[in-house]
């Protein structure tokens, strides 16, 4: 049995693991990959430390501060079920494989709701991206596609409308968004939104070149030529594997407080899987460390 | 009048000005200096993306990466007085210094209670230090002295009994942590508790090599022959300036929910200064960021 099991293995992860190894808790780090979201992000500005670094070679640096230490892993394979057991948490995966520790940190991210059309899987991180906060000044002067339009695409189309040349705003719906945000892209003499519009494909051969796109009620096709398309609708928590077992809210991340406990005492929660707003890695990285020392106080208040 | 006024320069400060400035926000950071606390850290293992680095080195680093923006600064003096004007907020520098903003972030940090002994000033960062949990682990193998008789030095010497050779416990009362760390350090073989001992000098040319205390009772003095000294007796928030503003919790830190948002809208807190546990880099650099992306949808949804 463990002192702490972490599930997850991207910025939260792996720094809560490098947290867990100083304070010589026995530890096991549980995750389908390394690196997580990051590693399909084109390059970092806003990491403090580095000016400018691409995501993978990023979390490269991040793999080796953790594997330094003697943090076992079982990389390569999602937990499919978490339970409580009498003197802390069970874990398994696949089919008859569990795990075992007193505490576990729940740090599995969430993923991008995908498009689903041809040419997204070749072109992800080449032109393509899932967050606008991070990637979007790398798009200086283009012309770039904003997709969706609830309240992220509308946050990215203003970002936008001020870092690129001209953007278009491409909506499946009417604008979902807050009215305030809606407002504020009317003044943009650089935006033309394309609402009602589904996106057909995603052009280019090494990188984004365009995108083609149709009126759902005239059914008429347009291509835009694009050098950047920003998919914006909507993100998903992996916290499936924990349904039941912890307080989730209405989208599906797992409550936490300012301290990530969760529901579920010894069971803690960190990054972009939480309630705790934004996603970004150095603040994925910081709830992970505090995570960690969380679980740590609580270890060390455990009856032995 | 700003979009955004940061206060406080260190970790949580200069990651708020770099999202800020990518952010296209107009803003002004005002500090005492910039890197606060990592100035004085010996070396540091736990920021992920570095192995290893010294405080200063790491803090340069945050430097150049704002410096690159262009936020105005005003480094050298801190703010006297904060208050809300009906747009907004307005902050006094020394004398009759104002700036006004219509939102801002206070990160002023912690400063550690010092011993105010013989050798504290010149010996700081040369073997003495105000955070166990940064600075332990470059102790392994040597004698240390941990000063203090709360929880955070009894987490402090639990830590360093497992890494150090020899750790002294030197309180000037009876220990006063929760009973259960107590018991834990009673377990340790390589551990020596001085109670009602006060600290009179810390030693040593260029490094810490002894500490001299004395019994409150017999007067007795001794000297100890350690190569570190971990000064655990307290943090203060530097939240003077804007008590009476905005709710502080009874240790004087400002009270933040999980999106740093203070009791006053428009005025967020962000790192060591708010009620968020721990006092690491990069739970500090990730609250400042989130504090920014905060103010700036509050920024985004104000009426123009």
């Amino acid at each position: 049995m463990y002192d702490l099991m972490i599930i997850g293995g991207g910025p939260a992860g792996m720094t809560a693991a490098v947290y867990a190894a100083r304070k010589k808790l026995s530890t096991l780090l549980i995750s389908q990959d390394l690196g997580g979201q990051p590693n399909v992000t084109a390059g970092i500005e806003n990491y403090m430390g580095y000016q400018f670094i691409e995501g993978p070679e990023l979390m490269e640096k991040f793999e080796k501060q953790v594997k330094q230490f003697p943090v076992d892993m079982k990389i390569g394979q999602g937990v499919s079920n978490l339970s409580q057991i009498s003197q802390g948490f069970e874990v398994r995966i696949g089919g008859d494989e569990t795990y075992e520790a007193k505490t576990a940190i729940v740090a599995t991210g969430k993923r991008s709701r995908l498009l689903n059309v041809p040419g997204e899987e070749k072109l992800r991180g080449k032109g393509i991206t899932y967050c606008a906060v991070c990637d979007g000044p790398l798009f200086g002067g283009m012309k770039v596609a904003v997709i969706g339009g609830g309240n992220s695409a509308l946050e990215a189309a203003i970002d936008m409308v001020r870092i690129a040349d001209h953007t278009y705003l491409i909506s499946l719906t009417p604008l979902t968004g807050d009215p305030i945000l809606i407002d504020k892209l009317e003044k943009a003499n650089n935006l033309m939104k394309f609402l009602e519009h589904e996106v057909l494909e995603i052009e280019g051969e090494n990188f984004v070149e365009g995108i083609r796109i149709r009126d759902l009620k005239t059914r008429q096709e347009r291509e835009l030529d694009v050098g950047g398309v920003f998919v914006e609708i909507g993100l998903i928590p992996n916290s499936e594997f924990v349904k039941g077992v912890v307080t989730l809210n209405h989208l599906g991340e797992i409550e936490v407080n300012c301290a990530n406990e969760t529901s579920v005492p010894g069971l803690f929660a960190a990054g972009d899987v939480t309630s705790v707003p934004e996603k970004q890695i150095v603040i994925a990285a910081g709830e992970g460390a505090k995570a960690t020392l969380q679980a740590y106080s609580y270890l060390q208040r455990l009856s032995e």
